[in-house]
């Protein structure tokens, strides 16, 4: 046998730089909000799965809440159903409401359950319907009926908080129940950012299809205050889809999460290169 | 005011009298098998949950296991796929695998939980694939591929136990995980059983649309011993598709579940009845 | 075996109408007053066993706090000892405190507790001596020596406390403690509502001769708020031994507990109808 | 101030004297079988409820079983009724046992209780009927009928225990409780032994009249082994009184308990003496 | 067997007289200063001991500091290193700090955990840098170098408190530790005054070479008040050496310790006395 | 902010692939032999440090147990006291007793604790005394007087356990404490194999001045058997100083222990290329 002394010493150091991170995070819960678009082959939803584990195995509370757009629609259409979307959000008639929580509860949700346990997680799928974690209403948009479109009303995070106490990784897809049982489409960004206020969550960490915020010259940008992204909306630096998963991020810091990340989801092992790196990746909103 | 002294009066005979079974049945765990036929409206959904809620609050812990083939057949029918059966099970296909998982972890799942949580429980859906709940296999069936049609190859009842420790009632959708990660479509009936025996439950509780093992002059036969049992599939006194349902109750109770119950789902109420009434209801099988 | 559907189905709805107060009263403490006219025969005691032991199995914290004047006046005539009374209290000398003390903790205090084991509770019986329940001192009335009768100074929860968190149910003789270790004779009206303040208990409960507070047109009055009791107290509607009575209820009240009822001891399962029925029984009075 | 250096110092060294014997019983549970000869007044009360509260407060789990036949007798007089004695025990009609219970748990239990408690201590009375302790049945006795007298079927300990845990200090009274809920006289000696076998007490102490054990020439005997024992029976050196209560110390040796001892509960600390010197005190009974 | 009855009730009477102060500092945490003069012989050291272990079994949580200063000079010598004082602190240079620490921590530290352990106890033996108990800065002396002499910066009582609660007793040698892990020299009577006030100790006693503060006609003054050590101060009565000692007692008391003891170390169980007798020993200052 | 992508790759690459390890090793006991050659320099403490508090931060139990014979052999040529070795042990008088338990417990100790805790962990020092962890008894040599060299005759771990679980590192001296009190001077390798052998430990690891054990051609030999060593042994392969080290290495294993590492203490990080990577270093010897 011979050892490959500078790839071990690489290893070494890689290890403990970590180290300072792994302590500050330790019984922390993170919440990661994972988007439809990062799941789209195995290796991807492999690579992320490994992340999440890790970050459980070193003491961390991983929380994930996930989309599942492309997925929902791909099934609508083999329905032969038409998809119609206002302000960006998917009308939702009973029907396609039907749709939605099969796929993102019975399959989505099910797909990174597993993935996540043949990493060596115990994972747990629920929707907001278990353990009555997200009470919806139905949303209220001027002249517009989106059907069973729905706002948070309130979150009950004990079935969370148990799970996690259990040592489980709580998964969660974002349909939400109203008062009379009937279940609400709710956007995956706005259930995550609810959920680590209510947790008090260390950080939230968008995983999306942009590298982060990016200024005029295309370059990242980082460490921005609250009112820095204020700034950034207004002169239009910040536009398009990016708006709104910017104020969710804003709306999670306002209510006492500590720091915000929008970082590439695409990028293999992107969440590990946040937590565990000194530079991060992506664009951090601070508190 | 007026009172109305003799129903006052029933309603305090009926509560006493349900006093000796709350005592026998406190801290005990009671599997109910809940088939897709007894879930046909809300009503009868309604009826089973206060059922269900009832028995957590004065100090069981029932876990609930649920059917739902009706509700894949009519979706399967919508996306035009014809279901083949071999012996009793359905051949399943990936697609058709999908539409099991969907269908059963979505929907069906997902409307009971909510209908617990409407009478006030805290249920948390779960399938085979939650904190690796059921671990399952191929199923092999000589000269035949039925895709996959899976076997329970191990139970891990953490997930289950630590629910119920907190408060909340499992609802177990009968999809199993294999050891890449993919899904199996199980019998009810048998993931219900296996559950029991692992739990070591007090009792297993089938409702079916039948209102019991019947003689052969159409009487409910009931207070059966294994052996009693196994003489009238002998005899041919129980055939057809109750031989499978009564070979999975024995099962569970040589596993050391002390008693087994097959009873008729669609008559409201009927779980309560089983457990609150010194006659019961339905097919008693001891161990 | 035929089963009688038209019963079954009565049993059902008794059962599932309970649901709401089981959960509503799910841990709570409730104080009962058990006098001792509500004990006269075997039969009542069993009746009244069964309801205390079936709240205790459904999840709630019963606590019951027994008279037993007519049992101390028929020793006291055994022993050719007369009684005296000022102002409805027993003139209780050394030689008197002891035949209370005896029959209040030794044989009514055990009955109790004998009949609560025979439904299968776990009582234990205490008097104010035990745990140093119930500290004590000399009552004071103008120009009356009534010996060893006392006034309530301190109530130590622990023992209490302690019990119900073992599961027991605690059965409580109203015998004070001095300051050097004598007994006192305490009203047991007044040592029932201190104790349900002190434990913060949901309701407390007194058992008594008379069906509730009556108007002047004999009807039940119910639902009363503290200045309606004050009203009805003044305007002479709520007069002789119910003034008292109807005190120390305003005073639980006033103390935090969340209801005061009066209801009748006489009348077969009267607790569990109060507790388990919309429409309860008796007289209400509101914090 | 001065220094009474030479008291000082014999104080000091008592101390240290007492601390192998504190350290080696520290968290075991001693039962002392309290007579009713012993509590004759006041003064004999109080030093015996000051030993058992330095024992707790020491870390041991003393429990108290007393008698009160002295107590008895003396009540039944003042109500004009006969006492009658066969072998020892007193035949006991329904009245006499109403007059058993009474003084034993309402009378003499509680003065104990009160006793421990101006000491200092947290003790809760108990007779055989609390939490269903003593469990008995009619003692059989060829051609005698002694009505409610009573021998052990069962020792439920779990009230006792759970008091033990809460810091409590359990004083029994020796009433037992049979199927039906009806009281039973049983032997102090016997409920002490037994409860100590079913505790697996470290030791039981039964305080009598006589110094201990004595010798042909009355001298103490002690360090006996069981066979010692029953060769002193035989030969007549123990005799008349002595022999049951020997008989019940070696049944509670012969179960498990470490050892016996008979002191002289009328010698003021004797408890403590026989606990904390080296020399013990009264006759000592090996296992 | 003869039982010397005077010496026995002697011991009991010494006993009974302990009673209530196990009672009133049962769980409290009491800080003893054991100073290097106490520690002279094998017999004053195992007296010490004893007490110690006593305290811990009747349910005190002792913590014991010790000095060492003749025993590292003593060293010092052996290296022929000499030994500088300024205002009575030693000079320290790094050389100096090693011989300090590997005095007080290697050697004195566990002399005292040695003996208490042959008494019986559980002791474990700690410096500043275990744990980060003692975190310690250069101490600053106008125009004075004293090296490696440090003054206490803040107190991480968490290992203290986690030894005391698994039953064992801590043993504190005064090093402190510096930002870098570097070693301090801390006066011992400072450390133990800190760690009393951080702890919220019942009580901290200085074991000195002293009977107490003297008055000018050499009698111990006990009982006082901070106003009145002020004054005592002030006029003179109390100078030299024992000026600083009581500053630090009286920086305890202020601190929120309930009362600190000044007694006389040479006496043998000087603890004991203080604590277990009514008129205690040495000088008393009360918060 | 420009990221260096292949940097981060291999970064993320590192970390999932230290993730099986951290799931192997969660809640396991892991001995490390750290010796006194491997702590020349504070950069060689310090990269053992972070080793360490890395191991503690992903969940493993840590136990360090330290050597110190440099150290020990300087200080008495200091004091002019010459050293001598019989067969590998150094004759240890009083003095130089004295001087090994001030130098191990007092100062070697105190800088491995000191750089633990500069590196974020909570480590605390003990020496054989402490919580009587190690008992010794004098080593016997034919012919030949070691003084104070012991050998172990008992260790109790309870103070091992008890700050592991409060979430500290417990790092030892291996110095002996006799029935007397006395210390003795125990060999630091068979100190941590009994330990991890009475702790049941997943591993132990030696640090050495060697890359392991060399084969003839002085390759490092690997993923040995117990026999293989034997056999090694036998035929001169391993010999010198390797044979003790291997004969305690056999010992923990042949005691349960899961395996036993001879690694190379001079190389930065061996501890966590040892336990992080899939070709480990040195030479694994297994159970």
């Amino acid at each position: 046998m011979t050892i490959d002394l500078t790839h071990a010493q690489d290893t070494a150091r890689v290890l403990t730089e970590a180290l300072p991170y792994i302590r500050r995070f330790a019984g922390k819960t993170i919440v990661v909000k994972y988007g439809g678009n990062a799941m789209k082959d195995d290796t991807m939803i492999a690579s992320f799965a490994r992340d999440i584990v890790l970050m459980k195995l070193v003491g961390m509370n991983p929380v994930v809440v996930h989309g599942g757009g492309p997925q929902i629609g791909s099934h609508l259409e083999k329905l032969g159903k038409k998809s119609e979307f206002i302000q960006g959000m998917r009308v939702t008639d009973e029907e396609t409401m039907d749709v939605v929580e099969m796929m993102l509860g019975g399959l989505v949700n099910k797909a990174v359950v597993a993935a996540l346990n043949q990493q060596g997680g115990r994972a747990v799928g629920l929707t907001g319907k278990d353990g009555g974690l997200i009470r919806a209403r139905r949303m209220r948009l001027d002249g517009h009926d989106l059907g069973q479109v729905g706002e948070v009303e309130r979150i009950d995070p004990r079935v969370v908080t148990h799970l996690e106490a259990g040592g489980f990784i709580p998964v969660i897809a974002p349909v939400g129940v109203g008062e009379h049982g009937e279940a609400y489409n709710i956007n995956a960004d706005v259930a995550a950012g609810k959920l680590a206020a209510v947790l008090q969550a260390e950080k939230i960490i968008f995983l999306t299809n942009a590298p982060g915020v990016l200024s005029k010259r295309n370059e990242i940008l980082t460490g921005l205050t609250v009112p820095q992204v204020e700034g950034l909306i207004a002169d239009g630096t910040i536009s398009g889809g990016m708006v709104p998963k910017v104020r969710y991020a804003l709306d999670a810091v306002n209510s006492g999460v500590k720091s915000a990340h929008i970082i590439d989801g695409r990028l293999e092992h992107s969440v590990l290169l946040e937590l565990f790196t000194d530079q991060g990746i992506g664009t951090l909103i601070k508190g």
